[in-house]
């Protein structure tokens, strides 16, 4: 009989234990403040026709989808990011899309793979915790144990490669006015876990008319004296699957990311 | 009648004004100090069926290897970096490949291009010839209208992809003792122009037995009171290209670089 472990026991893991845990299915939620200072991945994995397009497409929009690794054709294993990982089971939860649509959750995608898959990590916001811990910033998510930043889909569209096209999608955190400058100088720091916001102040202006009509995440009140701001998001491989209806995509389940080795300040291989 | 431009009224250009004389086949000479502060860019040349592997390969070396853009197949416009431009014509010259050897050089692939055909964009050390001119860093190709930079095949490999595997070469650059450390500072701020030294000091500690036995380049000799430092290089491509026996590689000759209009110091696209 498999234990689920608690949140409180896996923050003390390294990455590799984290990964096994889950592995072992002892861990399916979500991987807020997990192996903090280690570069959390956003999972997509796709037939190999499709990767040179996506992988172009990736390339293209650094922002969302800052390409951390893609393997060998066939290959589970993320060699350079997370050796001795497998990338069908060590990720709390996977979501499958069919022809567009999300069809299912799973913890295990064994039964799915196929020799000609080939994995995508691109990075994720989640990666960039500890430094804001470290830097004093309060970020939401990381003083409140239910909260989360909210995602939408905005009206900013990705650079095309082939037939990958669509809107990036943002996560928006509040951040207290006296703040702001600082967070984007610290962002910036960090490329790899989408660098600075692409937008500050005015939902309108790239498309979002109402805060609390979250497509992902959880809903977060500005409050007097903050500022929204939104920095792309790894979700917009998601957003694209659905516009373009590709027949098959394989996600992470939004906010169960896959932790890497790779250390978040040190993105020199 | 097609005129010749001279290197000194071709330093004053923009980067689109550099394409266009080479492109009017005006300038067939090396890109050493052309559009100083923009981009100056490695190509790789390869039909589709290789550019998966390829792009692999650049993506696990960044260091040699790092990718700037790959185009839409076919499509001989690089359109984030140089929008505009043709990679079939606006290269001072090309060395064509065939089954692992050089064949040609040219300075027009036209009549050679293929509508499966997938250019590279790689990052180029001439790139951050600006920077260290601002710096005060007296590096010898700056100071000296004859001087290269030495470049070798070293004994350090490749992460391979697909078939894409062999050494590294490296681009040696004697410097200064009490400049080194600047140097490394300087250069690690530039991961996209091959970043900081893959090696300083010995040189037999890379498999380069003799300085003087240079692969291309031009040789440089190490006065008292200085260091060879050894930066990854992008010709590795072309070493990559002997080594497999590739059928067929279009590359740029070693030091005609093609100049994009991406601005060194900004990286973020």
């Amino acid at each position: 009989m498999t234990v689920e472990v608690s949140r409180s026991e896996l923050e003390h893991l390294s990455a590799a234990e984290v990964r096994k845990v889950i592995r072992d299915g002892r861990w399916s939620g979500t991987s807020k403040r997990l192996a903090l200072g280690r570069e959390q991945a956003n999972i997509v994995i796709l037939r190999e026709k499709y990767a040179l397009d996506f992988m172009r497409f990736c390339h293209r929009n650094p922002k969302p989808l800052f390409l951390i690794e893609a393997t060998d054709t066939g290959d589970p294993e993320p060699k350079l990011s997370a050796p001795g990982a497998d990338i069908r089971t060590d990720v709390p939860a996977y979501r499958l899309y069919r022809d567009g649509k999300a069809v299912e959750d799973l913890t295990d995608i064994r039964h799915l793979w196929r020799d000609d898959h080939v994995a995508f990590l691109t990075g994720c916001n989640l990666s960039v915790d500890q430094v804001m811990i470290e830097c004093g910033i309060p970020l939401p998510h990381l003083i409140r144990e239910d909260a989360w930043p909210s995602q939408y889909v905005s009206n900013i569209p990705c650079r095309p490669a082939g037939i990958f096209r669509g809107p990036q999608v943002v996560s928006m955190r509040p951040i207290p006015d006296e703040m702001l400058i600082r967070v984007i100088e610290i962002t910036s720091r960090f490329p790899r876990s989408h660098g600075g916001p692409l937008h500050v102040g005015d939902p309108a202006a790239i498309g979002i008319d109402d805060l609390e009509k979250i497509d992902w995440g959880k809903p977060n009140r500005i409050e007097a004296g903050q500022v929204p701001a939104f920095w792309a998001c790894g979700i917009t491989a998601q957003a694209v699957a659905c516009e373009i209806g590709i027949p098959e995509m394989i996600t992470h389940k939004p906010g169960h990311m896959f932790v890497t080795d790779l250390a978040v300040v040190d993105p020199v291989k």
